[in-house]
């Protein structure tokens, strides 16, 4: 018998936990940070083939959220035609650890 | 410039780690999993508390896809209410690695 069998209440979990949680666990999107940390910078026409499954659709839209976090930078080049490139920002690239803690667990049990 | 600034193709995420990210970054699984992680066992109405904004219909989903992948166990006991209680599997326990990776990003950037 665990000691929280007859808690009537726990802890809510960590709010910055929560949060980093809701921003970062939208489908697919910790497969385009794992694209974005190995290669740097990428188009989009690369992270979608980068990622099975993705409509540029919601590709757009992963992106958008991620770039509105601050975590990755969306940069233009006035070429023809125009080049548009993604990269992480600091606060992107320390998603490291998650993403290696993620491929590790995979890796030993899916 | 990039070494990728002209490839036309990278390489697909790992299967492995992007069949993950699918089970594991859905709304709210990985609060779920963070609470259950630390509590052991834990009822369905603790995990409700724990986890702000989470519908129970939404964790009755979540709980269901963690048990399928193994991540989870349930446990009714025939008592008078009858007592439902989740915990880890060890495959979920390992993913303790994961947490704290996440909970250590947040608390540096959040």
């Amino acid at each position: 018998m665990g000691a929280y069998r007859h808690a009537h209440e726990i802890g809510p979990v960590c709010g910055r936990y929560h949060a980093a949680a809701d921003l970062l666990c939208k489908r697919w999107s910790v497969s385009v940070v794992a694209v974005l940390i190995d290669h740097d910078p990428v188009r989009f026409n690369q992270l979608r083939e980068a990622v099975p499954g993705i409509t540029p659709k919601l590709l757009t839209e992963r992106l958008r959220e991620l770039e509105a976090a601050g975590i990755v930078e969306r940069r233009v080049t006035a070429s023809v035609p125009v080049l548009v490139e993604y990269r992480m920002t600091p606060k992107g690239l320390a998603l490291r650890e998650l993403v290696a803690a993620l491929q590790t667990w995979a890796d030993a049990w899916a």
